[in-house]
């Protein structure tokens, strides 16, 4: 039996990694590395530092697979991230047919956690339904860029008994959003809290959160969010891409 | 100065600890310890597991404080957890003037991540505020047991491009839920599960999760609701307590 591990690593500082992931990491002999766009030099040299460092004593080697973008003019997101996912299963199926033997273990390192706004378990679980190929898989959590943004501004996430809503930038900007006290948005490819109404509603931003270059603005909405504005704008030019995340908390 | 750190130690697996989150055990003198309650001899255990385990070559302390108890019979949930707050608020105050002194390094244990439905992170701000007790304070974040729920159900916690909402039993059971395709319930004293009204909605429930007395259980909300209700019972009356969580996915 072929065996898989997906690995939360956390959201950019790798002492994010739980010791489950560590032990989980010294038991793969294969790590498929799917990395694609602008981030992908920084993303590939962290999971080369991660295992560099937690993986003692044993042999492991890295396949990069090439990963279709997706189709971003598409109108229909959902349909979108389906055909993408698609074709990364077929790009999954070679790879543990191809690159995989009887009795190895390979490992998929995701960003974050692996059960939020990630499709490897999505995927894989296709790949068993479809039964074209037969394998194990587990799954270990990671710290996401949700909780080491909290953690940065060591705020709470939720008020006293309410709801926190996660969600995306593309939902928050079409009004898609219900009316918890708390709403965290990831995935903004725009500038989705520009959209919110109430300039008296607080937000906690970051950008990079957990690496050396790690950004982060608090404030009234009213007051920071041109700064957050250009502060995103600065950082994409420089880096040639952005990763951040927000926490929103209405009155 | 003195220093505080708040530390999340995960679901209660001990293997969910950052690389982080040990660093930071390994700077603490004095750990303040809150439990109460029939799960305190087991959560105090797990935590003196944890310390032995990864403290290295450094004596430390625990000091236990006395924290009441919420009032149940309050009809204003969050005036009773306010008014547990302030009281915690005054426990807190006299530890950090009595047990810390100047340069030392106090550690608060919180199980799952400080920044979910946790009030330490809260209560130090509000003393700071008040202006009574100067200190520094850092928060390390850790793996939350909707997290650990995820990764053993093998599921994610969100649909392709949908919102996920995170909210407890008592909200659920009175209709405050919005219209998220995926709803995480925490703190359900009661059975909340029973009040969703679609028996096609599919739940992913889990107990204990990560420690040896874990229980999981996943279906048709119409199939496995009832079977839930029995093991939840049995659990409560085999260890005195409980500590659960679940996913809800509708149509």
């Amino acid at each position: 039996m072929k065996k898989l591990s997906v690995i939360g690593i956390g959201a950019g500082d790798p002492d994010h990694l739980t010791m489950q992931a560590v032990k989980a990491l010294n038991q793969v002999d294969v790590f498929f590395l799917m990395d694609k766009g602008p981030a992908k030099e920084m993303l590939l040299d962290l999971r080369r530092e991660i295992c560099q460092r937690y993986i003692i004593g044993r042999t492991y080697r890295f396949v990069e697979a090439y990963s279709p973008e997706r189709q971003r003019d598409d109108t229909d997101y959902t349909a979108s991230v389906e055909a993408l996912n698609r074709a990364k299963q077929t790009t999954f199926e070679r790879l543990i047919d191809e690159e995989l033997s009887d009795g190895q273990h390979g490992g998929f390192l995701v960003w974050g956690d692996p059960s939020l706004y990630d499709s490897t378990l999505r995927i894989l679980q296709a790949i068993l339904d479809a039964g074209r190929c037969a394998f194990e898989f587990d799954v270990i959590p990671g710290i996401t860029s949700v909780q080491a943004l909290a953690a940065k501004h060591k705020v709470p996430l939720n008020t006293i008994g309410g709801s926190l809503e996660i969600t995306t930038g593309r939902r928050l900007a079409a009004g898609q959003v219900g009316d918890a006290a708390s709403v965290v948005v990831m995935l903004d490819a725009g500038d989705a809290y520009q959209c919110v109404s109430d300039p008296d509603t607080r937000i906690y931003w970051g950008a990079y959160v957990g690496t050396p270059v790690e950004r982060l603005i608090a404030g009234r909405l009213g007051d920071v969010a041109d700064d957050i504005e250009r502060t995103r704008k600065a950082a994409r030019e420089e880096h040639g891409w952005i990763m951040d995340t927000y926490l929103l908390r209405r009155r």
